[in-house]
């Protein structure tokens, strides 16, 4: 691998919000930048936003049929399309259309709020060097002790698609929390709107020829999903224990209770090495069988970045 | 008045949870509590527990076509049924013939949580002085730090009903929070238990005989209903401002911000007197259009009381 890593100018950038039409922040924004989006203006660029999900903003819920943030694989994507194809099938391709590698979206900037402790949370794609620079130049330019700053690494197969953000060529999520699904509280808006504006800063100071240097950084790969303990009729039987409540990102070791029923027996963590749990107790993923996910913490080193000549 | 209040026995004690299907702690208790009610169990008594909304709690949702919060006034209730009818009122029919006066439900305790930060507040009615003394005994011999105790009072026209908790002869709503919706968070549901299990306390002593002296309390009696600033289109121009998110119980001056443009404008309080805002940025009441509450803070003084010969 070079020293230096080069990449092309950045000349499309599209924030969206309300992918999830009850996580707030990104729809407030969202809707703002749509009425007024001299914010989202750089030298070297202007950035255009679009709500994802509007009859589900309009009706406060995260989907209407199911969850477009699952709706972007290859396979619905090019499925022939019919009446009967869930409504967010439907609005999965029509963004795709918009938004995807036809128009030539370079960076993608996707707002999420979850209900867990993850604070400032970067989602990005393995091998996409560029995004982990915008993620580095965050860290440094945009601290907020409130919100502390975590970068997760998703590793798909390559080509794999499921996710909105990846139909830009390079792209990010924000996960800002803890915030209630249709709430909108003040410091997490304003911190999002704080990362959204660094994160334009820095493809702008990037499209200018400003070199970064390489770096180190700590990022949580996603390694596998824990479900609540349930009974046979499928209901949950514990709920996640107080030590681990609000404890997103910190270690996570052999026969640490995990769960506690409400008899009061604890569940303890029978893997065999020490994880960092992601996204525990969300309330979106209840129904998906997720009471936390999984992570390893991996070391990784960074090269030098520069726009490509 | 009499300087000590007589009342009758308690012989019948119900509990309600899942009223609101996507309020978790009341969710799962109610749940644990069907199938082992043995906690509930006191010398003098024997409490029950129901799921009031099982479809709403099935989808994880308030409620499938209205508030069933809102369906108990004596037209809902006595009106001709119809096929029609939406479920929630169909529900409150049969609640009400379960566990209404009919049936002589003396204390009903009807659960709920909020996402506002309403530490462990406890709902009564005007004139309810059996409830006013309960939740005196709670204040005293439950106490938790992280869930600061407050008392409202409801004052409804005489023989007005509106709420679930109306069904039982002298009742109190808890309302837990902030927790999100969907979630069910440890901490909440642990304080929650306490507060019913020493509420089943007070009523076994009351019914063994035990006199409670008279007291002096604040409690806050709801005045009016603040909505956000909207524009033409009924869309929120505003968000709760940073100075009066998580403030619920704390006064609001004349003057104080209450709400912020996304411009950065601060929208003040126009009131002339000082209030005590509750239910702070209740997700629930974004579509009741109703940003907080405003209440008065009153000084009461509450007679002894003791068992009606």
């Amino acid at each position: 691998m070079s020293s230096v890593i080069q990449s092309g100018r950045i000349s499309r950038v599209v924030v969206s919000g309300g992918t999830h039409g009850n996580e707030m922040s990104g729809v407030f924004l969202a809707q703002h930048w749509l009425q007024d989006s001299s914010e989202l203006h750089r030298k070297s660029f202007t950035a255009e936003a679009f709500l994802a999900n509007p009859l589900a903003v309009q009706r406060c819920v995260r989907y209407i049929d199911t969850d477009l943030n699952r709706c972007f694989s290859s396979e619905l994507l090019s499925a022939l399309s019919s009446e009967s194809d869930p409504y967010e099938v439907k609005l999965a391709r029509e963004i795709y259309q918009k938004y995807g590698p036809k128009q030539c979206t370079n960076f993608l900037i996707d707002l999420h709020n979850t209900t867990s402790n993850m604070g400032s949370t970067i989602i990005l794609f393995k091998g996409d060097n560029l995004s982990l620079h915008l993620a580095n130049y965050l860290q440094t330019n945009c601290v907020d002790p409130s919100f502390p700053f975590h970068i997760i690494q998703y590793d798909l197969p390559k080509g794999e698609t499921i996710y909105l953000q990846q139909s830009g060529k390079h792209s990010i999520s924000l996960e800002l929390g803890p915030q209630p699904q249709g709430v909108v509280r003040d410091d997490v808006l304003t911190r999002m709107r704080e990362l959204v504006n660094c994160s334009l800063d820095f493809l702008d100071l990037f499209n200018q020829g400003c070199e970064f240097h390489s770096f180190e950084t700590d990022i949580y790969q996603t390694i596998s999903k824990i479900d609540y303990p349930r009974g046979e009729d499928g209901n949950i039987q514990a709920f996640i224990h107080k030590n681990l409540q609000d404890k997103d990102y910190l270690p996570l070791k052999p026969g640490d209770p995990i769960f506690q029923t409400l008899k009061g027996e604890d569940v303890l963590y029978t893997g065999k090495e020490t994880m960092y749990p992601l996204f525990i107790n969300e309330a979106a993923y209840y129904e998906k069988k997720v009471a936390f996910v999984l992570s390893e913490k991996i070391h990784c080193s960074v090269p030098a970045l520069k726009l490509q000549n």
